[in-house]
């Protein structure tokens, strides 16, 4: 039994992406953000005060493609790209599916996860345009985190405001943003107007993502050397997140693979986006025909399948532009799932519009039976997926039960979007049968 | 600026090797493990109560080259091998050194080190004999870890004693050993008579290395179908970590990488041997003339660099066989350090035999430096290194400074073993001043 060519289709370096594919280009009636207070379109200048110049014209681009700068190509080798595409052979035996069943590995960055890509295009731009700190929110600790790895490749400083609720219950997520150098404070802090504000009301409180968000902003707006930056939603980051599926569209000319279901799990949208836009890109030039493309979202966030598409605050305050976007409510707070970065009430207006287009199809799951797919994939493949990845393996999984049923052949590929090491308490909740369900 | 051909050089699966390096080949005055009853080499028939018949060949064996076979090959995918060897341009950026640093990286494999190696070497032979369970036991984690995801791979079961306060104080640890779905007791434990003994003589013991090994080996002895496994410090363990090394040889001559120093921490060996040896092997052949290669190991368990070289025990309790090596003494009880898996009394007899025959040198680093050492490298190169990572790392981090002083343009090779996700509460106590010196 020789190794099986597919069981990993590793690329070189040559072949990180030298661009990155911006789905804006292809969706004509993509409806603008709003300002709240003039109701017009949001411009250019609206968004400086906390932008710089590169990331507001990536964020208002129609260009199709947009070239990766060098710099950013090298550094994504320290991301560990182009990252394998892996064949689950021993899933699939497991399962007794006659299904492929493929995963593209974001767990493999040093960060556990995918969220490094966008991080290191925004430090870049930031640092180019003589920024010499970032602010950003983070709540379970994934974006802070990798906005404070990626910012030293770039000699640009991070301050993270991390949910307060978080920061005491994740302290090795602090711990790691501490070791790569960022400052991090419990939000509401006394740091900003708005957090000292928060905290003269309601001193006892365990903040919430809306604050975050509103004190790291404020500081990127009082001082014209920070700017703020997003782990997610806008069209940059997905944007940034498209050499995912540029490497995962060679990978399947290499390894002949021809997906019929592409799946990936959405809280924002930014894993999804980065690895099906340019795979629905090249289904509508007339390749892969017939293949589906499915989200998959919690229970507890069920945006797509339950939301309502409109024009909707992308925070629970109030604070930033109208977005269109399939949304629960901005005043809807999802039930605490372990899967953190699932837990948002709207989704990026880009893939809200082409979930509109019906280019692709939602699903959810609860929790309780995203974790049972973790255990099967550690049991199998090794990995122990990230509470998040877990949604789209439980849908891959659930799709090479259906071909099994029907004895069909097909080829299934999902996002393995990061590892869940620093996760691992949803896990021994699901082991001993404590984890509860989630969702509505 | 072009992404440098060297910035990592990736192997293809082909490259996965093909045959184990034996050093005991190339010793030839190598000294027999003793019985400690009969003063008798320990024979074939010695070792049958606790390890299977290929097992024990191979622990024996003074064949140079031993076939891989091709099912263990093509399991070692899922361990990401072959493994990249990477550059670190923004470490040698940073110290502002001439030289060149590579770093193998063992940290890829989803158990976050290198001991999956031997650990699905073991299963595969243990399973092929008709072996339903492996018992072994664990201190700091990472080798019960191991163990309970290769077994997966090889359908056997795996039963971890391990130590009872790293069993309180590293849940995650339990955790993730229980999502592989092996079998995990605190030691110890009620399972086994000398367990039980212990129990009763100490009821509030934290349990000990040594008492779990005894566990770990009467269940083995008292089950026809149960066999031993081992992490460390014997032969047939150097012997499958020599992947690494066989890889590396082969980065080397695609990048034309000349190596001035090799360096990988030791505790029991196994990373250092896996490394070296075929380095060595290369460099006895006349190649890598003047390359000087070298161990690191804890102050808190400095066994070559203070240690004595005779026929000591393996274990605290004196229940192995004796073995010819370098030794602080069998009843030496290393101080508690964040690197747990470098606090041994001894050293594998080869990488023993080894030094004695001056073909290795050694040195040695208080943990407060080998944790500043990483978090540089976190904040240039972008990963946390596991505590015992951090001393090859430290070394190597004091050559680029040495070369910088004399301006020399050496290349310095250093193993990282593995990432540091699962311990990073020696970082913390780095960051925040409060991590104590350690060792003599």
């Amino acid at each position: 039994m020789a190794i099986p060519k597919d069981a990993r289709i590793d690329l070189s370096l040559e072949d990180i992406p030298k661009k990155w594919y911006n789905m804006a280009a292809d969706i004509p009636d993509l409806k603008p953000m709003i300002h709240p207070a003039t109701k017009e379109p949001v411009k250019e200048e609206d968004f400086k005060a906390i932008f710089c110049d590169t990331i507001v014209k990536q964020e208002l681009s129609k260009e199709r493609f947009i070239d990766i700068p060098e710099e950013v190509r090298t550094a994504l080798v320290n991301l560990n790209r182009p990252s394998p595409l892996q064949r689950a052979y021993r899933l699939e035996k497991y399962l007794k599916t006659p299904a492929k069943i493929y995963f593209k590995r974001e767990d493999l960055s040093p960060l556990g996860s995918h969220k490094g890509n966008t991080a290191l295009a925004q430090a870049y731009y930031n640092a180019n345009s003589g920024i010499h700190t970032l602010t950003t929110e983070t709540g379970a600790g994934q974006w802070g985190t990798a906005l404070a790895m990626v910012s030293n490749l770039f000699d640009i400083k991070t301050t993270v405001f991390m949910v307060k609720g978080s920061f005491i219950a994740k302290p090795l997520r602090k711990t790691i943003i501490n070791t790569y150098g960022a400052t991090v404070y419990a939000s509401p802090s006394e740091y900003t107007d708005f957090g000292r504000k928060v905290l003269k009301e309601h001193p006892e409180t365990s903040g919430s993502l809306g604050i975050a968000i509103s004190e790291a902003c404020e500081m990127a707006a009082k001082d014209e050397h920070t700017c703020y930056a997003l782990g997610s939603v806008m069209n940059h980051v997905m944007l940034h997140q498209t050499v995912i599926g540029e490497e995962a569209l060679k990978q399947f000319e290499i390894g002949e693979i021809e997906p019929d279901y592409m799946i990936a799990c959405v809280g924002g949208g930014s894993n999804f986006a980065g690895f099906t836009f340019p795979f629905l890109r090249e289904k509508k030039n007339g390749k892969f025909k017939d293949a589906e493309v499915i989200t998959v979202e919690p229970k507890a966030a069920p945006t797509l399948t339950k939301g309502e598409f409109k024009y909707d605050f992308g925070d629970t305050a109030g604070m930033t532009p109208l977005m269109m976007m399939y949304s629960l409510g901005s005043e809807y707070i999802p039930p605490s799932i372990h899967a953190g970065g699932l837990r948002y009430h709207g989704m990026s207006p880009l893939v809200s519009a082409v979930f509109d287009h019906h280019d692709i199809s939602a699903t959810s799951y609860d929790q309780t039976d995203t974790f049972q797919a973790g255990i099967t994939f550690a049991r199998t493949e090794g990995i122990i997926p990230a509470p998040e990845s877990c949604h789209a393996l439980k849908c891959a999984i659930d799709k090479a039960l259906e071909c099994k049923a029907k004895n069909e052949e097909k080829t299934i590929v999902f996002n393995l979007s990061g590892h869940g090491l620093l996760d691992l308490y949803g896990y021994e909740q699901a082991l001993d049968g404590t984890l509860p369900h989630s969702g509505q």
